[in-house]
């Protein structure tokens, strides 16, 4: 009669669902919680928040999974309250759940560095919720300019904002200009394409820190090319309904601003405060224990793990490598063997700018133009999980690269958004002269 | 210098999309009014409710249709809040709008029959959002299920009672029946199939009333042999949480509650009360001209129109051809002619049962089984707008059925639902016997 030993991971991004599936094969009971039944990919969302894919064409039923070993592997969709590393347990949803192991992979979340009304105004875009909101949004507010006559609120629905110049503030600018040149223009003969704007502010003197400089000032010129108006060096005091006010004093009027300027790790409270480093982050050993509970493990966005004295970047394959270590490192443990430190193999880095652009840097290569934005979407192609999903998104991506359309363009929550933006746009502009001379749009013109 | 006459369509479901269309080749100037700015092909919400098609593969963009005659076809999402018919104008999220001629399409709404609670906690299944709701609910009750050792509880959780016997109360009970036993016997290993109970409660005295009695009573059989327990000649005198109460004083409990029961025109506020009759559904000339004005036109399921002395059926395809008409003799009208009768040319009647069985009276032809379950299908896919929902949910069903899976299972809103149905279903039981057995689950059993 053999007892397996438990081991929990709490979280199914990359990092968590990646561990899952390799401790499955090492001879312990897993148990997989996070408070969806579904993963995200992450990397795509930038394209749901862009109406180009389906919501459900970036996840993945998490019982998928589990099919491939159903007895080794359980789910439990639970949001956790509350861990004891020294008793070992963890509570989720009210039940108590004993561990031998724990593997931590709770990612991260948008952090607002303290600009005032950030958190109120504008919109994040780090989950599928937050995707499809922006998505919502977007659509919505070229839904109420179609029929605005007055010139400044209708540019202030046209005008979107996007704070943050690094890989996601990047692609998001992108993408919607991507959007506006198709489907906008062909859906909404009323709207004129001039009055659409879209701002890309950022903090640092150059797009894509996290890059060579080269490459940020590449994609600088080649979103400058297709109209965006880049604001570098430029720092945000607050957000308010509708507009975004810069710390030189300028008011940006905008009735979509985007935020991806920031991120700090989501730790899970914890009986003893483990020590944390930048953003938040869980302080680990080299081989991603963490400092004091040697059978506690945290991986991913939500672990400071350093590689030749630099952090690492906070990008999928690291989670998935760290995945499949942390596997192994448990494995090591259960047989007595001590767990071995954890080295990332750094494949290279792409970026997509949108518009058949992207920037890229593998080996000592620096990449630009149309091979990295091919390369970039065939990786993401091949990482996405699923075999349906990654057949739908080709043929997404031919139809829409190649004929130039979008296809999702629903609006899921029209009440609920409308309402908001209304009260938020018409209360920073003349609410009475919208709706006097917006109903004469709908008189028959004379021929 | 001409000045086209302005034709106002409120609502863009089967009667009010098709009328727009063919109102566009008529020489008037179309504005199409509707609160979402898609279309829901309603016969197959059903399917997006038992996790089988996605969301967006039952909608189309209204905007796609503008696209073909952007200059005479308008499109404003927007709700008309009152329409004053001795002025001709509506208003509509506050903008007033003039016509000329009127076409009210706006459907009709769930009716809870003055069952007690039944609004509160029976769930309908009308609208897109309704079928998503209820797709959550579903999943969600087998994700709690899975973790809950509480024997009465979990059956709970597992019971699913459907109110009405009409053709929507008998394709939810197929549908969620082959939804059990593809996915979920995958998904859930620590669920007993056995445990699964799938109650369909019907009024009469068999199940689909609107269908000669033979094909009521193989479909009664199918379901019977398929394991759903049918209450004929049984009214539901109330709806508590997680509880149905019967007229005979029987409770049945149940988590999920599906309301299919009635319905009752949705008419949207006139300065003057439009005549009604049964349902609450507007009085029309033969012409489908409201009594009173001959301008104003009513067609679909919010419309009172007898053929033969018996009122029409409520069904998509008298929908259309009322959409048909109307733009006939909106035409004719302009031309000063008479506005002419409609009538409608039944092709025949099908209705889905699951699990490979339908009816269908087809002229004086009754069919069962096999073939009218399949016919069902390809009518309906035919008649799905846009060629990619109609590729895409012909690829999904030749998946679910050669294969027996269903790919759809993302819960989009666990934890807006997880709250309520816990606080639903556990204060009817027993909550701290719930959290005490429960967490012994997640203890390692010995092999």
């Amino acid at each position: 009669m053999q007892r397996y030993p438990r081991v929990v991971v709490v979280g199914a991004g990359f990092g968590g669902m990646q561990a899952a599936q390799s401790l499955a094969q090492h001879g312990v009971e897993v148990l997989l919680i996070d408070r969806n039944n579904y993963h995200t990919f992450v990397p795509l969302l930038y394209q749901v928040a862009a109406a180009q894919l389906e919501p459900e064409q970036v996840t993945f039923p998490i019982r998928n999974l589990l099919r491939r070993s159903p007895y080794r592997l359980r789910f439990l969709m639970a949001e956790v309250e509350e861990i004891n590393l020294d008793q070992k347990w963890l509570r989720a949803d009210g039940d108590v759940i004993p561990y031998d192991y724990l593997v931590l992979a709770t990612g991260s979340q948008t952090k607002y560095l303290g600009v005032e009304g950030a958190s109120e105004y504008a919109l994040p875009l780090r989950t599928l919720e937050e995707a499809i909101a922006l998505r919502n949004q977007i659509l919505a507010c070229f839904e109420q300019a179609a029929h605005t006559s007055d010139t400044e609120l209708r540019r202030q629905l046209l005008t979107f904002a996007i704070v943050g110049g690094g890989a996601t503030g990047v692609e998001v600018a992108g993408a919607i200009t991507e959007l506006v040149k198709t489907a906008i223009v062909r859906d909404y003969p009323t709207i004129d394409p001039q009055e659409i704007r879209i701002l890309l502010v950022q903090s640092g003197d150059r797009l894509l820190p996290e890059l060579p400089p080269k490459l940020g000032h590449y994609t600088y010129k080649r979103l400058w090319q297709v109209g965006i108006e880049i604001y570098l060096d430029t720092k945000v005091s607050q957000v308010t309904e509708g507009t975004v006010h810069l710390e030189d004093g300028t008011t940006l009027l905008a009735a979509t601003v985007i935020w991806t300027a920031g991120l700090e790790a989501t730790v899970p409270d914890t009986s003893t405060d483990l020590p944390a480093k930048a953003k938040g982050k869980l302080a680990v050993r080299s081989t991603l224990q963490t400092v004091d509970y040697p059978e506690v493990y945290a991986i991913g966005d939500m672990a400071y793990v350093e590689q030749n004295g630099k952090p690492l970047a906070g990008v999928a394959p690291e989670a998935l490598q760290q995945g499949v270590a942390v596997a192994k490192n448990i494995a090591r443990q259960l047989q007595g063997k001590a767990p071995q430190s954890f080295s990332y193999f750094n494949k290279g880095r792409l970026a997509i700018i949108g518009c058949y652009s992207g920037v890229g840097q593998i080996g000592k290569f620096a990449l630009t133009g149309f091979l990295p934005w091919l390369m970039w979407l065939g990786v993401h192609l091949v990482y996405l999980p699923g075999f349906r999903n990654r057949l739908l998104v080709l043929l997404t991506w031919l139809h829409s690269y190649l004929l130039g359309d979008r296809i999702s363009r629903r609006i899921s929550a029209p009440k609920l958004y409308r309402h908001s933006t209304q009260s938020r746009v018409r209360s920073s502009t003349k609410p009475a002269i919208l709706q006097a001379s917006s109903s004469s749009r709908y008189h028959s013109e004379e021929h």
